[in-house]
């Protein structure tokens, strides 16, 4: 017997909303922080393999500085999960896009046959505000009530609902160098039921717990707070930095705080730690969610999630909802490769006795 | 007017069957061959940037070695061209399917948006079989009759058709470490109405004016010719060359020949380049390609194609098969990306009065 011809799920924003309306979004985010907090702990080198993240710059005299990038991780033996990810911070003016645009794909790491397409932008938002709980859990005071949010855009969202599920927040202060974007991120929050109040850049420093900075500052241009009024014990996490050149945090208040990176090799070139000495750089995020009474100390100090994106999150978070839209048999199977012909033929299918000239796409719960 | 959500062009095997019925598999080849020369001859590397090959090594303690790898090419300003591509040897005894699987994307380099993704399978084999084609009309012997091809999997197909393509071919002599495969090979390229004979290694090595290796042989095993006697003009398109440590030729035969890789960078690394010092190293295909009357001289003497798989080649062959395909109004657009709601926030698709909860895949000639 021939084995079936193996085809690519196909999962549309449609699907991952039937996701989000089934599970819920706090259950799925919880899920996620869950998830990645466990991926952290028993991260094993022999398993999985991460390579850094590269791209190419994009330069145009006439818009910001951008990069289309790609970002592949290796599960030894299973799957690649391989993101492609467009940060191009003029396409809300430009088109009504987003900043970020992404696909997740999931390679069989056998075979090298494509399983699996979907949406990167909502994946990348929900695994960037995931990972920021998860190093703030692990980092800021317990009993942080105040969180301020430097930069508006749509990762802030993903930010305050991720912190939102791991502390009590009483009040969120906002900032953006665009009034109009903190105006309308009261009302993108809404749901959350939180108290946000768009504020000025000095208050916010002087009086948040935890501080998210998640900004298009262009290259050269930060930083984007003045690190002079801190409590004495808050976190930072720092989202922005993902360009060379790029970074949002004073050079001060990096040194006199634990710093750490999600991915030390990618932040030393993207992230905040490009700033620093390698040896002021402090343990990447997977050591300290693996020994969190070793850096216990740290919370009534200042400390930096440096947080440049890490190829293990979108793993994560692209399994997590695969496993979703399988549960729910969510998705469309659709052929991609050409396969199913005699595999040493590459014009078997190109042919008049070829099989499945005519196969239409088929949704996931007919198969 | 809000501008229409970007959607993503996929290409089935069955809408490449149907550009190959319209066009043709003669002059889509000839097409490509003409198209790729083009592309060399005008190459410049402000418009086209291309990375080399990377990826992760496949290893497995049962099966021969393997990758799966991504070949990203940027024509700046406009579109990224990234292949994911697996080469895994087993995958014709484990699963029925070609060494090489493949997927071509195509992103928007403005937006990050993806537009187009497509079967890469047969695309990999025609820009192969192309690129042999383009090298060896600049460094075979014009006369060129016989052609010798060691290794008859999927890619000796191509070699051969882009070959028969640009030389008056009167035989063909094959061999193949598996008799049964070279024996199927006759079956398989019956199309092209050649004289196409199993042969013994030794008297197709003495015969062929135009020499092909497109092997699987293991890493360390090489070389898969003794390059005793072959004719004094002979070239050879050395294909198979893909790993560290994976090469096809014996470095004798490197050493008195011209040996002209597509990419040098990553035919450092990967191809039969690996053997020879920088200082032994000819020109680039493209530098071949622009100035043809340089290396005339070298048609009555050995030469080699050193062909590892330059980016280049699948954007070339990919924005050919997108451009006969929406000529041809071919293809489903499908919804890849969460885009079209508020681009500030990354949960507006997922939420009750989110538009296009329910779009199915749309035909191109809907659209």
């Amino acid at each position: 017997m021939t084995p079936p011809v193996p085809r690519t799920l196909l999962l549309s924003p449609a699907d991952l909303r039937a996701i989000v309306d089934g599970v819920g979004l706090h259950a799925l985010m919880d899920e996620l922080i869950q998830t990645l907090t466990t991926a952290l702990r028993e991260l094993d080198a022999s398993v999985t393999e991460v390579h850094k993240r590269e791209g190419f710059a994009l330069k145009n005299e006439l818009r910001p500085p951008g990069a289309l990038e790609w970002m592949p991780v290796l599960r030894r033996g299973e799957t690649m999960t391989m993101k492609v990810v467009g940060y191009a911070p003029a396409n809300a003016a430009d088109a009504g896009l987003p900043t970020i645009i992404a696909t997740n794909s999931v390679y069989d790491a056998r075979t090298g046959h494509l399983l699996a397409l979907m949406d990167g932008v909502f994946a990348t938002a929900l695994r960037t505000g995931a990972a920021s709980a998860v190093a703030s859990r692990c980092l800021a005071a317990p009993d942080s009530r105040v969180l301020g949010l430097v930069g508006c855009g749509a990762q802030a969202v993903t930010q305050l609902h991720a912190l939102s599920r791991v502390f009590r927040l009483e009040q969120v202060l906002v900032h953006d160098v665009n009034p109009e974007a903190a105006r309308s991120f009261v009302r993108r929050v809404a749901f959350l039921g939180l108290d946000v109040r768009p504020t000025l850049l000095s208050d916010l420093e002087a009086r948040a717990d935890i501080l998210c900075t998640a900004t298009t500052v262009g290259v050269g241009a930060g930083p984007v707070i003045s690190g002079h009024a801190l409590q004495p014990h808050a976190h930072i996490n720092a989202v922005g930095s993902d360009l060379p050149g790029k970074t949002e945090l004073p050079l001060a208040l990096l040194r006199r705080s634990l710093v750490c990176p999600d991915f030390p090799s990618q932040a030393r070139v993207e992230g905040e730690c490009q700033q620093l000495h390698p040896d002021q750089i402090g343990p990447d995020l997977a050591t300290v969610v693996q020994q969190p009474e070793e850096f216990q100390g740290w919370r009534l100090r200042n400390t930096v999630f440096d947080s440049t994106g890490h190829a293990l999150e979108d793993q994560v978070v692209t399994r997590m909802l695969l496993e979703h839209a399988r549960r729910m048999q969510l998705g469309t199977y659709v052929s991609v490769e050409g396969l199913g012909g005699d595999p040493l033929d590459p014009y078997a299918l190109m042919r008049g006795d070829a099989p499945g000239r005519t196969e239409a796409p088929r949704r996931a719960a007919g198969s």
